[in-house]
């Protein structure tokens, strides 16, 4: 008899088999060559992949926990912007050593997130190298039925969800060294929510959808160019939350709401006829949405402007990704 | 108007847009929130992930062509081991910089293989930080005629695919610094041939099955654990190459055709009575297969003889990941 090597499967086996429960249409998990998942006829698979590179994309010595949730709801907002529901997620995860109890608390929180979201582990490969994560996630929409980004019209009324700008107020505090904190706006960094909700139910109303990772002039700008169009953005209609406005002011806020990444929230367009019973079901479904402009032919890119027609300078419209 | 950072974008569009061609199934690539994939109601979706890191799986400066066509491969290997059958890939690249020629090198590479396959690029992550590929490959399978890795009984026959060995001697060749150069060799490492028609064929005949990328005796293995079995594989059936034997000898040969990984070959078990029939059915397609032991209930692990008994001693099982 021979041995066989045991490190890399030991590990995969104790912290990633089982993460997040079954799951319907999940036939076979983590621990053969592939998955096997099942699709219903009247469905479409809906698949997204996000990476994580440490010191990039979070900071070095970040608690683990929080990294695997964050990542996990990053992949989940876009199959919210696709108005898709999770059906489960492949990990890619690269260490530069086994740290036992960095990946206990690392499966421990993604484990919680991906039972929340109903959305288990099904598969994935664990490297060694530096600490990176990428997660492709897989959902399914009715057939058809998906919240394109190309599908906005002139004169469509633009949304969104939430409060935009709380995580880059949260990236902020992070990065100050101590001297602010505000466990509401670095919550909404690290925890942001995936509007799955909202996203399932927009899919019958919205002409076209984007979350805003990089920003919301940035993902704005993404959805006018994918619909051929341009938009106003009126930038004093922006709803911004309380404890931002309380910690940075208002100047600040806005800045951030309109142009740091992170907040995960959904950015859409709606016929202006479908618009009252959209906002009508939002409500009724505790979602907050809220209109911030209008698409338009006549526009180039996202103009920024207040209520009374002055424009908002920004020094950058998003995150640089290079 | 505010101007949109470009950047990634206008990278992303220009190098993997269209990458591998439409593809039956592909509803909606690159470019959205998600990718959107049909798959037929008679079929189960199968996925894999495999990570390639920059001086721990390749070497530092290798060839970016061959560097993604071995990617692509090594994943479609884990769908030929389930029996399954290309749909398309997500491709998560990591990347240090911008580098041009790099990525039209890269890209060029993964479309000549990603057409071959019949696998478009179906969507991704392009991100910053120390280079890193991992793909995550979708593909669909008869309902219920996936080849697991825990179906295999006492009894059933052991057989592997191709001429295993050859991708541990290119890789001795590689890193030998210039002293030897054998193409074939070389290429087998490089660009291994995922036995996809192989894997369907076998859909219809194995007990189980799994591909060779840690070494015969380590994956045959993992095969074993699976069905609750042990295994004799007898060592001088091997099916080894000629120029693997004529460049290194058949005790050095023997000795990667066990332990090596990087082969992708694949290992499966058949029942005696399917045996002849599975056989007459590979020939007929052109695919070589060797009978190179037997599952055994009495075995513990794998156990390596000789057709008169022999042990072969090895001094490692296979490739340990950390």
């Amino acid at each position: 008899m021979l041995p066989v090597a045991t490190g890399e499967f030991d590990l995969i086996r104790r912290y990633f088999t089982g993460l997040g429960g079954d799951g319907d249409g999940i036939d076979l998990a983590v621990g053969d060559d592939c998955a096997l998942l099942s699709i219903p006829a009247d469905r479409q698979l809906a698949v997204t992949t996000d990476t994580l590179v440490e010191s990039v994309h979070f900071p070095a010595n970040c608690d683990p926990a929080l990294l695997a949730r964050r990542a996990l709801r990053v992949n989940l907002s876009d199959l919210a912007a696709m108005g898709a529901r999770p059906l489960g997620f492949q990990l890619a995860l690269t260490l530069p050593s086994v740290d036992v109890s960095w990946l206990a608390a690392f499966s421990l929180g993604l484990a919680q997130d991906a039972s929340t979201f109903q959305c288990p582990l099904v598969g994935g490969d664990t490297t060694k190298g530096p600490l990176t994560l990428s997660i492709t996630l897989m959902g399914t929409v009715e057939r058809n039925h998906a919240l394109r980004r190309d599908g906005a019209a002139d004169g469509d009324y633009l949304y969104v969800t939430g409060t935009p700008g709380d995580a880059g107020g949260g990236l902020a505090i992070m990065t100050s060294g101590g001297e602010r904190h505000n466990q509401y706006l670095l919550e909404r960094y690290w925890l942001p929510t995936p509007r799955l909700a909202a996203g399932e139910l927009l899919a019958g109303f919205a002409s076209a959808a984007i979350d805003v990772s990089d920003g919301l002039v940035q993902d704005a700008g993404h959805l006018c160019h994918h619909s051929g169009l341009g938009c106003t953005l009126v930038w004093d209609q922006l709803p911004l939350s309380t404890p931002l406005v309380d910690e940075f002011g208002v100047e600040q806020a806005t800045r951030w709401a309109l142009s740091a990444g992170d907040d995960y929230e959904l950015c859409f367009s709606v016929p202006p006829g479908r618009a009252a019973e959209m906002e009508l079901a939002m409500a009724g479904a505790g979602e907050q949405v809220t209109r911030i402009g209008v698409m338009g032919r006549g526009i180039s890119g996202v103009s920024c402007v207040s209520s009374d027609g002055q424009p908002f300078r920004l020094e950058q419209a998003g995150y640089a990704h290079f």
